[in-house]
């Protein structure tokens, strides 16, 4: 069955709160952004199971606040309390009692003055918080001093219990479904936006949310498609020979799934276009098979390096710029999320665990040459690499 | 031709110029995030047609910062600069020069200091701009006081331009056009998700961006439909004779359409589902006859309000409890935006004009009875309202 169950919700919250006191914190708030795709939902979700489809209305003084998020407030020592704007939260109910208001920032506030000794309190999910919440919630806190505290999140999440690998190989399955359905669609005389219709209405109607994409083809393969919300360019008809990439992400209840694929629409690939998806695809699974426990993160990402320095598109063309297409990877699961797999830098070092689930790969773009991407999600086990998102 | 000219984006400059020298301020910084549907991207799409696709990643410490969010630095005296963390911005080509670094927020600063006299600047789209870097960026910025600006972005897209209501007809018909598949999948038998998916292709194959909707049926019609970041319950089949309430956004080129309609399926209403989709529908239509210039917004929520109160609906069941569904109503463009159509409260003295695009409709949710929701797009003109949602 599918899901995490209440029981898994309360360690979650226990363990948040060992995380915290062990920070010398006396309690954390998580605070997370609802209603629409692609938010920051990881950190309330995490702890209580609740998303908020409220979408995001602006602030109007004296009415709302923050409206569209949701927060926990967890002391060490004491119960968590949900706090949102709309009593709709769906179902299965939330592991933690709930409290609404239109006024979020005020509510957190003055739960947190009576629930959590006064002293440093963490805050989890800065990035979802605006900087007006940020300033009134410490004008209106003299007691306790709210410091970034990220950290723990992502350290609360980063090994996956069971019932999450389970939910993050039921959504690689998915993503790879979605993208064989787009595969399917791009038939030469097909528009972008048709392929990309085809890829979200299948993930829509197995009962995953779909979050973003990019889809760019032909003479512009390497770059994102178009100035707009929209990434395709909706009326930009595929020829045989055309180069696709193809890039999709989404989830099932939550939980991300990530893949790139590029392809030759209706003709065998020509030799530049053949060493190009060979070298993306190859350094892409050069890294995979290094995804086993114990491994360095920055070795991981010295393989995908090795090998798409040494395939037949590097001698041909040389390297592309440094840095263009960011890391080799990321740690996947309520949201992408560290480790960010690169040579060097920060959590290179980080050794690889079993429970990790991480995506690889790359997106290359020559704009004299053309553009691919490719992408998996793997799951790391005691017995090696376990590719998530099936190949097409 | 539907599009934004770049003679209208420079005009929007000046106009913001003039706005913020009025102000008192010596420029303003706009921000938005980009990279995925439902974001806060107005105030830099305004400004520059720039909508940036990178999607959000957390910040790390020495490499990145802000990532998928763009900036304009616009002073009341000089050019305007766009920032990102990617040249990959696509067609066309924003109107201002644009500058990329992965540490958008010194980058922001760094401009800042060099283009804009010291004094104070305001901040445009605040609610996209997460503590951590407004923190840093007052710190490193000690000869110029940043301040909250919002209202500022308000102003400047308040009445629309004749290119911007061409795009927001164009979107309202789309929104339509997607309903009507929705409505069109309502069949006994079919889920949640089968009707979803049939709208949401709808948008994707015609161009135009999904960015949220609300779906329910049965006996939970009156509630969101799931805890989970999918809005529909992706295994709860329709039967013959159940309400199905079901809203829908996106967007056009960025102009977003939203409404909202509810169905009873296979089958006629019974007298008590008549009279809650009557009440819901005819309380929204009061509203957008009211919507002509010169009418304060308060009149058009009383209106609105007035009709639902002398309801049959209301007669037999009582109306539902306060301020459950938020406003009435509320301002559409690149984003949902004010005025907030609410009989009291700020705003509702202002006046409508000419020009204004406006959704108006409610979501009335009685547990023991089910859930409706009505709700259209509108276009002030000199000559009364213009409905861009097509009737279903």
């Amino acid at each position: 069955m599918l899901g995490i169950g209440a029981e898994e919700y309360h360690e979650r919250q226990a363990a948040m709160r060992r995380l915290a006191a062990r920070s010398g914190l006396e309690g954390v708030v998580a605070w997370s952004r609802g209603g629409s795709a692609q938010d920051r939902y990881a950190d309330v979700y995490h702890l209580t199971g609740c998303y908020q489809h409220q979408p995001f209305l602006p602030d109007v003084q004296g009415r709302w606040q923050a409206r569209g998020h949701a927060a926990v407030v967890l002391p060490v020592d004491g119960p968590a309390l949900l706090l949102t704007d709309s009593a709709a939260v769906g179902e299965p109910p939330p592991a933690a009692p709930l409290r609404t208001a239109p006024d979020l920032v005020a509510a957190v506030a003055e739960h947190l003055r009576g629930a959590v000794r006064p002293g440093r309190v963490g805050l989890v999910g800065g990035a979802a918080m605006a900087a007006p919440w940020w300033c009134r919630l410490r004008s209106v806190l003299p007691a306790h001093e709210l410091v970034a505290a990220d950290e723990l999140g992502w350290a609360a999440r980063r090994v996956k219990s069971a019932a999450e690998l389970r939910l993050l190989r039921a959504s690689g399955a998915l993503g790879g479904q979605a993208t064989g359905a787009a595969w399917a669609a791009a038939v030469p005389g097909a528009t972008e936006a048709e392929v990309a219709a085809a890829a979200v209405a299948e993930i829509v109607r197995a009962g995953g949310a779909y979050y973003g994409m990019g889809i760019s083809s032909g003479a512009r393969s390497h770059t994102y498609a178009a100035c707009d919300p929209a990434p395709y360019r909706a009326g930009r008809r595929l020829s045989a020979g055309d180069l696709l990439r193809f890039d999709l992400y989404g989830s099932v209840h939550g939980y991300l799934f990530g893949l790139a694929r590029t392809w030759v629409v209706g003709a065998e690939p020509t030799t530049e276009q053949r060493r190009l998806l060979a070298a993306v695809r190859d350094s892409a699974l050069a890294g995979i098979e290094a995804a086993r426990p114990g491994q360095r993160v920055g070795e991981m990402a010295r393989r995908c390096q090795e090998v798409f320095e040494r395939s037949e598109f590097a001698a041909h063309h040389g390297l592309p710029p440094q840095g263009q297409a960011g890391p080799w990877g990321h740690g996947l699961g309520l949201s992408f999320e560290p480790p960010w797999v690169s040579c060097e830098g920060p959590g290179a070092g980080e050794r690889i665990e079993a429970g990790m689930c991480l995506v690889l790969g790359h997106r290359i773009a020559i704009p004299s040459v053309g553009g691919a991407a490719y992408q998996d999600g793997v799951i790391v086990t005691d017995s090696g690499p376990e590719i998530i998102t099936p190949g097409l």
